[in-house]
């Protein structure tokens, strides 16, 4: 799909991605937008968006097209792009997609079914903002365009990576620091940074982090009472699983965060022997093989030795 | 320069590079050292190369080929490939290198004068490793090789963010990775993993962490009966640094750890801003702009409180 002639001629375009957007789905759409915005220079362009954080917003560029209020500023768009999503995923904007005289899906998610009247779905892409680069003449491509579609990248190849990398995702990537935009600056802060009350947090999860089954099981306990010591929110904990799980020799990684006094947010993570979406399910939870969680009651001792039971049984089956 | 012809007619080969190998010191001399055997596969290959970590060695191919007792097996070789460095850095292979009827450096340090009979010095490249694969026949680099290549390329980027990478360095990285190794695995192993006692360790340095400057200084301390306890040494604690300078608003991080009782090894990092090089001197030690260190007796409130009115006479000197 070449974008360029998808746009002939909207006046008013509309673009979204799905609820509780992360770096990739941010950065696709703000990318994709600052594109058809230099296209388009007349053109209505309206970006819907949910909040996502401080550091992504800091980073990102045409985030003033941004119109957090999901209301549009025309009854009916000529165009609406979704990004790194289908349209059930879209949440307040959808009603919008649904009254749009042309849609446009631009995913690498290979569950997308392509929904829209155009579709643009790779599996085999890194990133939305991979498949959207692809979309665009080369030449258009300015600094700021590269900046969003760069932090997309970054995003959803965990720095270039994940499995999901390609010599494909390497080569666009080049091209796009090469328009010279600080991005060891940008991965500093988007990727590695943590605020002091997270940094805490993580030293304590890490410090008492304890390892069962032989050291291929880890696990960490934050309690609400040390949450609210640190004055932390269960969004300061999001990266504690992966550190845990990236201590040498473990299989599976589990943190329990407690949110209510007695009710625990159990984040799961595999390095690749142990299922921990089956693991997750089984207390009504669910996400990926390698990612998962749920949330659940009891005391925190019972909750780990049913888990630490749970992989046991899925790491001798391995060897079986 | 094209290796295939520097090293015509060679029948015994020396390969080396700096003391306490990084990464990429590794990474471009295992490389190297498989290329040309692939090349010369009846010469004599001898890699001349120091302990370096076992994660480094787990990961890296071709470790066959190093002698550490650093014993030529021949009483001069036909060529010496010196990477990484200049001669006066490879230590127990000087001599060797002396010795050799002919010698190739392939470097990317600035300060490299290239004083080897063949010079190919690339201050603009990443690493040791990118120049090094600068000088193969692409079509003779196989899997092996470019896993070699691609851990010394990650090592000296940060992983693709530190601003020696470029469009042509990530171009390189795509064409390796596409070779098909198991570079998630050999990232996540070499880059993001700690052992269990350094995450212990880390967490403890992170929990403890103290801010100062209204947020511009973070220091954290692990004493030496901290180390013991974690059964832990000053190995284990090497990350540490980097890990509090990764703290929002941060602009310089020190870690002092105590090597025996009253003396201090001092880590200092920075953001930018501040020249640690310059304090870590006024100390007797020494380093770069944004990373250095020196070792210091005392009580270590003192060291702190003298390190951060250093930090801040720059700041201010900064604003002012």
């Amino acid at each position: 799909m070449f974008i360029d002639e998808e746009a002939k001629g909207a006046s008013s375009i509309a673009i979204s991605g799905h609820v509780r957007p992360d770096g990739d789905c941010v950065g696709s759409c703000l990318g994709m937008a600052l594109y058809l915005k230099k296209l388009l220079p007349d053109a209505v362009i309206d970006v819907f968006l949910g909040d996502f954080s401080e550091t992504l917003r800091r980073n990102m560029l045409g985030v003033e097209l941004i119109r957090p209020d999901f209301k549009p500023t025309v009854s009916q768009y000529d165009l609406f792009v979704c990004l790194d999503c289908e349209k059930e995923r879209l949440g307040e904007a959808e009603p919008i997609f649904n009254a749009a005289k042309k849609t446009i899906n631009i995913d690498h998610h290979i569950s997308n079914h392509g929904s829209a009247m155009v579709n643009d779905v790779v599996p085999t892409a890194s990133s939305a903002s991979e498949v959207a680069y692809d979309t665009m003449d080369p030449e258009k491509v300015d600094a700021a365009i590269a900046q969003d579609l760069y932090i997309g990248m970054v995003t959803d190849t965990g720095l270039f990576h994940f499995s999901n990398t390609s010599r494909h995702s390497m080569e666009i990537a080049g091209r796009l620091i090469d328009f010279g935009f600080d991005f060891p600056k940008i991965v500093q802060e988007v990727w590695f940074q943590n605020n002091y009350v997270q940094q805490q947090i993580l030293g304590r999860a890490l410090l008492e982090s304890v390892l069962m089954l032989q050291g291929k099981l880890i696990f960490s306990v934050v309690t609400l009472k040390e949450l609210q010591f640190y004055k932390a929110s269960s969004k300061d904990c999001e990266g504690i699983v992966s550190e845990l799980a990236d201590t040498e020799g473990v299989e599976a990684a589990l943190f329990l965060l407690e949110m209510r006094p007695g009710t625990w947010k159990v984040s799961l993570r595999s390095n690749g022997k142990v299922n921990v979406a089956s693991i997750a399910e089984s207390f009504g939870g669910g996400g990926h093989v390698r990612a998962s969680g749920c949330t659940t009651d009891g005391r925190y001792r019972d909750i780990v030795s049913r888990i630490a039971g749970l992989v046991e049984e899925q790491l001798e089956g391995a060897h079986a």
